[in-house]
């Protein structure tokens, strides 16, 4: 398969960026082929607005949903997000490496959504959808690390449950565009975690990278 | 009441922004105090990073959570982000305004809660947190504008019940931080809307404004 792995951690020495490193060699060496986007590396801009576009089919007001389609239907999308679409367009599988800040991604992968899953390109509510959906195909798999433990992001704990938390990521974004979304990897508390915790996390996390052909997914538009 | 309206959209002339102007019309009628943050307008940067801090405790590790707090004790935030706090320390109500992108706040938005809502300044989840929060004694509500239909975002809908998808906003970030918060209002298909329509939004805004101190909480630190 070809991935598209989407990092976004601002320091290169974390954890999570260390599960990034695991990941490109585990997915590497089953023949994957690893296309590594790392936001905070590249400086991406995750504020969307008329820049994202070589030209305004209006420029005396701003509408993101018509200059999104507008932009789709004739190559009108600023060469950073072009390039990020053709990227996305030639992967097989989209995995995203993050933090949990304030219950979802940094702010620079939720701009580098808000920007490169446009309208047109990423979805048509008319008739791209979920199942019928654009992405129908591909696969997307959320690495997340996080603060609080699995007790707390438990059913009945302080948080609730992690899955339903994170359930507007996986169903009213990935699944949304017809993306088959697989179970998360959760690295819980691993910023208060001894190396013994840390290890353990890492082999967990190399068994789930090995079985992602197999892993039963959490939506999609097949039948599951 | 002091209000902060925090506004993310990129077009001055949009439904959204029309909005923003109503609440500030209404709630200064009302005799509260109202203060914009429009983070389109003052170019927000939204990516946290070793730029939040005026000095960093370990320039060769970036842990956010400790640099965070080592910046609350120490007043060691820069300028810019030291302003937004005092702001809203200052402030009893925090009025999100905003359109749905996908499932959220645009992520210029999404960035403001990850470098101001700090470690130490927002939360410390050892003792405040949720009824013993920070922000005890604050209110906070949404005002949405989302692209697709009441049914679609409705129990048995495409999307699911809206107030679910919020969740994560509503209960893990606000209410986390021991804000009360109240039911959202939220305008739908705001974009393809005729005046009739747009006009009935506005009506049940402003009533909605007006009834901001009767409103039924949808979470509190206080018995509900």
């Amino acid at each position: 398969m070809k991935i598209l792995l989407l990092h976004s951690h601002p320091e290169p020495k974390s954890f999570s960026s260390y599960l990034k490193d695991i990941a490109v060699e585990i997915l590497q060496n089953q023949g994957h082929q690893v296309t590594i986007k790392d936001l905070y590396r590249s400086n991406f801009n995750p504020v969307g607005g008329p820049w994202d576009f070589e030209e305004l089919n209006d420029p005396t007001y701003f509408n993101y949903l018509k200059e999104q389609m507008n932009a789709y239907k004739n190559n009108n999308f600023v060469k950073e997000l072009k390039a990020e679409m053709s990227t996305l367009e030639n992967a097989d599988f989209l995995l995203l490496n993050f933090p949990l800040w304030w219950t979802s991604f940094p702010a620079i992968m939720k701009g580098w959504f808000d920007r490169v899953f446009a309208f047109g390109f990423a979805y048509n509510p008319k008739d791209k959808s979920y199942n019928t959906g654009m992405f129908k195909g591909k696969k997307a798999m959320c690495c997340i690390t996080c603060g609080a433990s699995k007790e707390a992001y438990s059913e009945g704990g302080v948080h609730g449950d992690i899955i339903k938390l994170l359930d507007p990521i996986h169903h009213q974004l990935l699944y949304y565009t017809g993306m088959t979304v697989l179970p998360p990897f959760i690295a819980y508390r691993a910023h208060l975690s001894d190396q013994a915790t840390l290890y353990k996390f890492i082999e967990e996390y190399k068994i789930h990278l090995k079985n992602i052909d197999t892993l039963k997914p959490i939506y999609s538009p097949f039948q599951i």
